[in-house]
C-alpha cells in the first residue's frame, strides 16, 4: 500500500470506488413542470431526529441549478430489477421519463415505482463540496419493500449477500478442529448442493424409470437434438458418466429416444415420449429453484447464479457450448 | 408500498438500511496523544478536484469533541477479513488499539493496516445536519490494495458480487428463445459446477484406481470412522450412489478399509493407505479451490461458499450431522 500524495484522479477514482454503495435515481420538478431525474450513489443517511439525508451533486452537471432552486426531490434506492432505470438516469439527452410509471407523491417531485426504498425530501441545506454542492433534505416521507437492493462497487453494479451474525454452520457442532475435512471446502459444498437438487428429483426420476445418467442424456437431447453416442459424449462424459451403446439401447427400450441410421452414422433423437419425460424434469428443477430461490431471496438467488457461473468460467475444461448455434 | 409520513424511528431505519454501504472505521488523534476510531458506514466520496470526502457522526457521540476539535482524521475502507476489527470499533469501552499494529501516516491521526483503502484528511468543514454532525474533509493522501471490500446492508455484513457489465454467459452463442432449457437453470449451474470439480479430480482418482462412489465413501469415513453400511448410507445416500456390500468389499480388495466384526455387527475402518488415499483427494481438492479463489478473488470466493451453505440449508432433505461429535 504505497501512499500516493500526488493526485491522479483516475487512482483516486479508483480508491473511492472500492467503497460499496447502493445506487439511487434522485428526482425533482423543473420550475417549467418537467420532471428531471439523476442517478447518484452518494447519498447516505444524516439525522434520525430530525430525519434527515444527504446526497451530492456535481456544481457543473446540467440539473445543478434546477435541484438547487428546487425545495423539493425524492431519493429512490434502486432493486436489483432497475440496473436498467439506473443506466437510463445516468446518461444525458434522452427522455428519461418515457413511459415510466409515477406514484403521486407528497411534492411535485417524480415518484418512481417498484424501489427497494424511497425518501421524500424538502431541502434542508445545501453545503459547498469543493466541485460538488451537498444536498441535505428533511425526510417527509418513506416507505421500502422487500425488494432486494442493487449494489455498486469498483464501477460495476454488485449484488450483496448478507452475511449471517454467526458463522454459517449447516449442522450444529462445529467440526474436530484436528479434522481437515470441513464442511467449508467448495467441493463438499458444491457437491452437497447438486446431489440435494438431484435427490429433490428423485422421486420423479424414478416414477420414469431412470437414473441420473440417463436424465443428463436426455437433458441433452432435448436442448441438442439429433447427436451421435461421441458427440453426446462431448457433453457428457467430465461428468464421469460416459454415454454406451448400453445407455441409449436402454432408453431405446423405454421409448424415450429412436434412433437415426444414415450409412455408417447412427444418431439419436427423442421421441415424443422422451421429450416430454425431459420437460417434466426441466419443469420440476424449475420449482426447486423456485422454492429455493423464494427461501434465499431474490437478490442472493441471483448472486448464487453469477457466482456459480464465474467458477464454471474458472475451472471449464473446455466443453463445447451446448447452446451453440448449428 | 405504503407512505409512511410519521416517523417510527424503528422503520426510519430500516429504510435507510436497504441502502448498502462499505464499512469505514475512522481515527484522529486526541488532544492528550491517545488515539480515537469509530466505525461509521455514513462515509461517502463528494469532491474529486479538490479531493473531498464526508461522513457524519452522532452529536451525543462521546468521540465528538476530538473530532471537532483535531484537523486531521483518517478513513479506513475495510476489507471482508477486517470484520472483527470493524465489530471493536463499533463498541465503546475497550481499548480498541490494543494490539493494533499502525503505518506512520502524515499526520498524527492512527493509520490501520490490511485495509482495502486509506484516506488521510484534514477537516474542510464541519456541517449541521440534526442530530449529527457532516465532516468534509480534503483528501491529503490515499492509497488502496486488492483487498476485497467488506460490505453492509440492513443491519448486517455483506460481500459484495460484481456483476459482469454483460449478462455473463458460459459460452459464446445465446441459447435460442424458444429453448426452456437454459444454462441459466440452477440445478444445471450446480451440476456442471461439482462434476467440472470432480473432473479436476479425476486424474488423481483413476490413479487410486477409484471411482466417484468410492470417493464419497473413503472421505466420509476419513471424517467419521467406523460405520456401518447403514451409517454410511445416512450420508451417502442421497447422492444416489448406494453404499453396497460389493462397494465395501473393492475398498477392501484395495485395502483401503478394513472391517471390524463384533458380535453380528460389521463395522468399516480406513486403513493406512485408505487414509492416505482419501488426504491425497483432500489436498487435491484444495489446490483446485485455492486456484479457483484465487480466480474469484477472497470476497467472491467467500460469497459463493456463504450462499451455497443457505442453499444447502434451504434444500436439506434431513441430513445427519457428518461432523457431530458422538
Amino acid at each position: 500500500m504505497a501512499v500516493q500524495t500526488s493526485f491522479d484522479p483516475q487512482a483516486f477514482r479508483a480508491a473511492l470506488g472500492t467503497f460499496t454503495t447502493g445506487v439511487t435515481i434522485i428526482t425533482t420538478q423543473a420550475e417549467d413542470g418537467s420532471p428531471v431525474g439523476i442517478t447518484a450513489n452518494s447519498f447516505n443517511s444524516v439525522s434520525l431526529n430530525p430525519p434527515m439525508v444527504l446526497w451530492s451533486l456535481a456544481k457543473n452537471a446540467r440539473s445543478l441549478p434546477v435541484f438547487s432552486n428546487g425545495r423539493h426531490w425524492n431519493v429512490h434506492v434502486l432493486s436489483t430489477e432497475q440496473e436498467t432505470l439506473s443506466g437510463r438516469f445516468a446518461k444525458q439527452g434522452e427522455d428519461k421519463f418515457a413511459e415510466v410509471e409515477l406514484d403521486t407523491g407528497i411534492s411535485e417531485a417524480p415518484l418512481l415505482q417498484d424501489c427497494t426504498a424511497r425518501f421524500q425530501c424538502r431541502t434542508a441545506f445545501q453545503y459547498e463540496g469543493g466541485d460538488h454542492v451537498i444536498f441535505v433534505g428533511e425526510v417527509l416521507a418513506f416507505d421500502h419493500s422487500d425488494r432486494a437492493p442493487l449494489a455498486f462497487q469498483s464501477g460495476q453494479y454488485a449484488l450483496a449477500t448478507r452475511k449471517p451474525r454467526s458463522e454459517l454452520r449447516l449442522a450444529t457442532t462445529p467440526p474436530p478442529p484436528e479434522c481437515s475435512y470441513t464442511e467449508d471446502l467448495l467441493g463438499y459444498l458444491l457437491g452437497r448442493g447438486h446431489y440435494q437438487m438431484l435427490h429433490a428429483l428423485r422421486r420423479l426420476l424414478k416414477n420414469q424409470q431412470l437414473d441420473e445418467h440417463a436424465f443428463f442424456i436426455l437433458s441433452v437431447l432435448c436442448i441438442r437434438d439429433n447427436l451421435t453416442i461421441e458427440e453426446l459424449n462431448t457433453f457428457v462424459e467430465y461428468t464421469g458418466h460416459v454415454v454406451s451403446l448400453a445407455s441409449m439401447r436402454f432408453l431405446e427400450r423405454q421409448k424415450l429416444v429412436a434412433r437415426e441410421v444414415n450409412g455408417e452414422q447412427v444418431r439419436y433423437v427423442l421421441t415424443a415420449d422422451g421429450r416430454e419425460a425431459s420437460l417434466q424434469e426441466l419443469a420440476l428443477a424449475k420449482a426447486v429453484e423456485e422454492d429455493i430461490s423464494a427461501k434465499l431471496g431474490a437478490g442472493d438467488a441471483q448472486a448464487l447464479k453469477v457466482l456459480l457461473k464465474r467458477l464454471i468460467a474458472a475451472s471449464d475444461p473446455g466443453l463445447p457450448d451446448l447452446w451453440a448455434a448449428r
